[in-house]
């Protein structure tokens, strides 16, 4: 049964929503541009799904995986040395947790929605992660065979308000990070068979245009494997679970001077070998009913 | 249509497992004591529920509400003043958000699982919470609705272990409260009808049966429908999701000495009205793949 290389969930021609294994055209690797995909049927949790010879037109890429599909979103914090000195922590001993909730996930093209509470203060941020989803329960797994429970890999932003997340959360992260849709992931969810080593990727973030952040995989500070790992000592991760694994250097909080994202900006994150998203960000501008 | 009054999620004499209004016989209150329940069937997400007339014995009581069924689990720290001086916390000025993952979540009579992580260094503490489940989408809502969009309320216990959540996590709490089953709830769903003020109830712990914890949610800092208000910035709350709404003081880790955990106790969390959980701390002797 042939297995998907790259799972995308995309709007067809006919307004439904598949799954399907996206085709690139020979030399092109720019999922953004794909514009054809073979349907997938069936479960892609339980791993009883297959890639059927349907091919459709791709009409928009959504995010890979539907969310409501998805229980938890772990994320690391300070994962990169040169991201815990920028951001004045320190190296981390174990791995640290945090989560976002399934609410904030969204596609590769969506718009990030900054609600009001979120507006008043500077601090609005960008991350560019690689990220992991879990193909199969997960439990007390080694490093050595962490990676075989992982069902893919995608690009995702940790979009990231630092006044929330620092100050008014009482120290505790998540409320500065969890919005709705302040988890763009996408284009893609890259088979392990085509990512043989996710600790050799470049990844980079760029602002209008601009790179801003610009580093490899290699220089995790706690690799996939070991993550992975540490994640599961007591805990089940479960399939269709995310789990984000920190951002390099170059975030606004630690430029000089900082730079906070601002209506309007267009941020693109990628990673080799997996594609890029792009999202603008959108101050929402109703009057909540609060 | 008649809607429930005390959700229960139970195994039956066939060793089927069902949704049910649970029935208290005349002057009982107990509901660790149910006997029978009315069968529900239909979607109690979506309200297209009903309670039938099936009447099926109890034979054991689970989690109110499946795990699975359930996406996100918030929790609120330092909820209690007496709570946050206990642990040498500042008043918070807005509600402190944290999150455990569905895979904490676990039934009324559960035990405890410690994983071999958690066991090696003191800190295993106990946390008795009124616990809010959501019943309706609910995204920007004033304090002054924010109650219509409450499913029900159940009783809980935050389990967490101190050196995990202060010392060994980067300050983030994560690690130090979401091992597997570290989130016990029930003994049921209690209908807001049967809850005309969520701020009136007293609320205790016992470990091995002495009185560790007894106060009133009367002396929460941030009430349930400021809670919900405020969590719902931005932030779409699906019906399913619970909110954990933070402990009075007497946890271990504020006495004096000290009181941790240990393999084999019994510890009973209640809240007049609701019932009571109780559950025995377990440690997990299999050696882990790690």
């Amino acid at each position: 049964m042939p297995r998907f290389s790259r799972l995308i969930r995309f709007i067809a021609a006919d307004g439904k929503t598949y799954y399907g294994d996206a085709i690139l055209p020979p030399g092109i690797s720019d999922l953004s541009r794909v514009a054809e995909a073979r349907v997938i049927e069936g479960d892609i949790l339980s791993q009883g799904y297959r890639v059927t010879d349907q091919i459709l037109d791709v009409n928009k890429l959504l995010a890979p995986f539907a969310p409501k599909d998805t229980k938890t979103v772990r994320c690391l914090g300070l994962n990169y040395a040169q991201h815990a000195k920028e951001s004045n922590m320190d190296i981390p001993k174990f791995p640290v947790l945090f989560y976002k909730p399934n609410t904030s996930l969204s596609g590769p093209s969506d718009p990030i929605p900054i609600p009001k509470a979120a507006q008043d203060e500077p601090g609005l941020d960008y991350e560019c992660e690689l990220v992991v989803v879990i193909g199969k329960e997960a439990r007390d797994v080694s490093e050595d065979s962490a990676l075989d429970y992982v069902l893919g890999y995608c690009a995702g932003n940790d979009i990231s308000h630092r006044d929330w997340q620092l100050k008014k959360g009482g120290g505790q992260w998540s409320l500065g990070k969890g919005f709705d849709g302040w988890a763009p992931i996408g284009p893609a969810i890259i088979s392990p068979s085509l990512i043989p080593d996710p600790q050799k990727l470049r990844i980079f973030t760029k602002v209008n245009g601009q790179a801003v952040q610009d580093s490899s995989t290699a220089d995790m500070i706690f690799s996939v494997a070991k993550t992975l790992s540490f994640l599961s000592q007591g805990t089940t991760l479960l399939p269709g679970d995310f789990v984000f694994t920190g951002t390099p250097p170059g975030v606004g909080m630690g430029r000089r001077p900082q730079y906070w994202l601002n209506d309007g900006d267009i941020v693109e994150v990628g990673i080799e070998g997996i594609g890029s998203i792009t999202n603008k960000v959108m101050f929402e501008r109703t009057k909540p009913r609060l």
